[in-house]
């Protein structure tokens, strides 16, 4: 049993890792700025996972009580709400799903990041947090869908050895999905931007994609 | 039974594909600066599948027999490459499978190219050709071993919809292996860096990866 704070819950795809992690029996903390929002998002997930050990929070008492803390907010919000909760985080495993992107006429087109992708401004503004890049390719959509195995391969990144190997435990607590190493941070680009051609994929295919890897 | 020329067909992805149209009953022209070498790299796919019609020429000419141009060169030679060849591409469909990559301390690591992606770059270049950015993520070595059936999908991007059909049947010419739309052209760089991360994972697991899109 991990103790998840999720800061960006109230979103679909924190919403949908909330329930995921929830239904396979984790404590989970749902961190929104609005402490009302956070309850909503809270109950919402009672309704799905009816056993879960679910808590809506202002951000920071979130994490506060998290061992491990998502970041799910949309890539607008990323610098802001680290920089407000660097002091809360510490040197926690912060797992970063962010992917920095726009909408240029409708469609959805990476944006490049400075310090080269989100996780490492994550790293840049959290200094001390363990951070690691994970999560983004998988549905929000199909993740709130809880009696729906999951399909797809969750690529980790990260240059902490001990928190990769926590957050890949994390990621096989969902069924059916499997983690698999992916290198450094500074490869932490490379899966943000697939996620932008997912969402390309989505709109061509009507879909909802994920990725699998083949030959590993 | 169409006509192939492969611009490269010396390296491992573009003799590779070579073995695999050959063995589907396509005809190739592999093409090289050196005549030798692309005589030696027919041989070699005569070697592995004996009823290949394959010939090595130089590259203007594999061009000029070709209905289907495919581009595998390696990254420092992609752009003066097609300068030399544009005349002979004319309105062609050209296929570009180039990643815009370095490696930096032995590293793989995806370089920004000023037109947005290689493929948008051989547009610029050879204005009149209908530029499809595809065949990425199939492995060189495993597409070698012909008689071992491939895994994974490729994903198929550009902005002409008759050339995007035409490569789509060439991809599932090769046995198991599934064509995505991917979308315009300006894709291509979501494409193209994704390769450096399965780079990434081959060195980490060992393997030889590919990519499957689940939920589509």
């Amino acid at each position: 049993m991990t103790k998840i704070g999720i800061i960006g819950g109230t979103g679909p795809e924190g919403l949908g890792l909330a329930m995921r992690f929830a239904k396979a029996g984790d404590r989970v903390f749902i961190g929104s700025r609005s402490k009302e929002r956070a309850e909503d998002a809270a109950r919402r997930v009672k309704e799905v996972v009816p056993e879960a050990k679910v808590e809506g929070l202002v951000n920071d008492e979130a994490v506060e009580q998290a061992e491990v803390v998502f970041l799910t907010v949309p890539w607008d919000a990323h610098k802001s709400t680290l920089e407000g909760l660097t002091e809360a985080i510490g040197d926690k495993v912060l797992v970063d799903v962010v992917v920095p992107m726009l909408f240029d006429r409708g469609q959805p087109k990476a944006i490049l990041v400075e310090e080269g992708s989100a996780a490492q401004q994550a790293r840049a503004v959290a200094r001390e947090a363990k951070v690691i890049s994970a999560f983004h390719h998988l549905d929000g959509t199909d993740l709130q869908n809880v009696e729906r195995p999951m399909q797809g391969d969750v690529l980790v990144c990260g240059d902490h050895q001990g928190a990769m190997k926590k957050v890949m435990a994390l990621v096989e607590r969902i069924e059916y999905v499997r983690a698999l190493e992916a290198g450094g941070l500074s490869n932490s680009r490379y899966l943000e931007e697939w996620t932008v051609l997912l969402l390309h994929l989505n709109r061509i295919h009507n879909a909802h994609t994920g990725v699998r890897i083949v030959g590993a």
